[in-house]
């Protein structure tokens, strides 16, 4: 790797200069005074598995993987802080990388309010970043096993939305108007802080929907002991996104159910807990697993024969834990 | 990837339960409650870059990737608390990978009380180890910069040996029983977090040797704004280190300045600071850089020809941010 030093002092640079009495950047660890709880989590996208240049640029690609570990902080209804980032990468990579890795972090931190504090660059044999993210808790975080029977559910955003912007771009028609917004949706997506800060105190669960509805309710389910019945007459839909998802040979339920990477936020709760962002999309029962109302018919979701319905690589799919 | 739900329960299993008020491991984010200072670092292990599997087993892969990431606590004076681990490998790789890993970390967790609080398996080419390791400041924590005019430098352990260790399994005489010392000390090292803490409060800088010598000293001359000069007529050898080092056709003198790896610990500070675990091999002076005196002779390291010296592939040299 030519010129890591030159790389650091330039990170140092663009991430700031240190805060006292905090130490940042620039020892072998980074140092915080802080006596609220802390909330941490960690999260790899790598080259070839998570992401591909032809459909990124290299600063949308950092962007994407600091968005999706804060998605975590934004599911447990913690205030973004800091972060320390890991990246790996081939010693031929041009030498402005790693400038546009930053700038694209730095895209992140800015809107967000947070802090680079320490890092690792090495060798690879692709780009690999993996961040580790902070933050506080700003009362009670909101966890997977707090749904309770009687609770209703509710997203963020447009669930499948960012699957028919993936599918588009496999299909080779990312260029196309027509998916212009989904494949936007998917390129630069944006962790859900101040929607999880509004449950905290209020609503019961909450999850980041990264693997998609079908997969990430049934953590909640699992983690709870309890039936998730989501409605797919109920989905937020973009306006066009089924048409869009139809044109592509998709079905945008399926996508909402299986796509993922829409780091929207699901969570459960009282009605009362969830304001205009929020879409109410189903209810916790007494039961196990996840169940799809569609035109009025209820199906166990491993019925719907749509657990490989994933437009990504089948590795794509990552675990938390 | 098969079975990553088996994965996640299983190291859930092997890394205990949820310890009341934290939550760990099986949600989006760890909680940490804390008061104390807390000290932060993470660190890369690349299959190919920073290791072979001819060379390791897996669990000792994971072991070590944990040692070099609590290293930098050592380097700090911080005691060891909490890992994230964030783990990438071929969907490919058998079944038992993950336990294998989950084995060696476990060994480095058992030793130094430390608790994994959470991480994120994905895919990838090769497989690669990124751990974040948390630590408590337990006084003022042992900076970079903090090296005074008048300071001795002392190392723990055996500088370049592990780096002796390193070049045997190069030229395929690892198995020689010759240098089973020095394999073994390139594959098992341990983080000097006892002999880190004993400087709390006494010594005035302090580094870990991951890059060797020259390198990691020339940080503190830079952070500090001295000159450090090493004696290499003092270097702390085990037995049988010259000879084995020859017998490679290497100096011993120079594995030690430039091999790295050896996960030992630099530092500065009065005679005083340093206990019978330590060696004093030279002092901080007015000036700039970093100078090794050799049989009476003193030369500023880059003057010495040995900067490419490293027997790893260049790419291994990592920069900590």
């Amino acid at each position: 790797m030519t010129g890591e030093f030159e790389h650091i002092a330039h990170l140092k640079n663009l991430f700031g200069a240190l805060a006292s009495p905090d130490l940042g950047i620039g020892d072998d660890a980074a140092i915080l005074h802080d006596s609220r709880p802390l909330v941490l989590t960690v999260d790899s996208a790598v080259e070839g598995v998570h992401f591909d240049r032809r459909w990124l640029s290299v600063s949308d690609i950092a962007a994407r993987a600091v968005e999706a570990a804060v998605s975590d902080l934004a599911a447990m209804g913690a205030v973004p802080g800091e972060l320390l980032l890991a990246w790996s990468f081939p010693c031929t990579s041009p030498d402005d990388l790693v400038t546009e890795l930053a700038h694209g972090v730095r895209r992140v931190t800015q809107r967000l309010g947070m802090r680079v504090i320490g890092g690792n660059l090495s060798g690879g044999p692709v780009l690999s970043l993996t961040t580790t993210a902070l933050g506080r808790a700003c009362g009670p975080c909101l966890r997977r096993d707090g749904a309770r029977v009687g609770d209703v559910l509710a997203v963020t955003g447009h669930p499948g939305a960012a699957a028919v912007g993936l599918r588009a771009l496999l299909a080779g028609r990312g260029d196309d108007v027509a998916f212009t917004e989904f494949v936007n949706r998917w390129r630069v997506p944006t962790a859900r802080i101040a929607e999880g800060r509004s449950l905290v105190g209020r609503a019961h669960s909450a999850i980041d929907l990264s693997d998609g509805l079908a997969q990430d309710a049934s953590h909640i389910s699992a983690a709870s002991g309890c039936a998730l019945l989501l409605d797919a007459d109920r989905m937020p839909w973009i306006a066009g996104q089924r048409e869009a998802a139809r044109a592509l040979g998709c079905d945008a339920t399926a996508l909402a159910l299986h796509g993922g990477e829409d780091y929207e936020l699901l969570a459960s709760g009282p009605r009362s807990a969830f304001d205009a962002r929020w879409t109410i999309i189903g209810e916790v029962l007494p039961g196990a697993g996840v169940m799809v109302v569609r035109g009025g018919k209820t199906t166990a979701v491993e019925a719907l024969g749509w657990d490989h319905f994933s437009p990504g690589p089948e590795s794509r799919r990552d675990s938390d834990f």
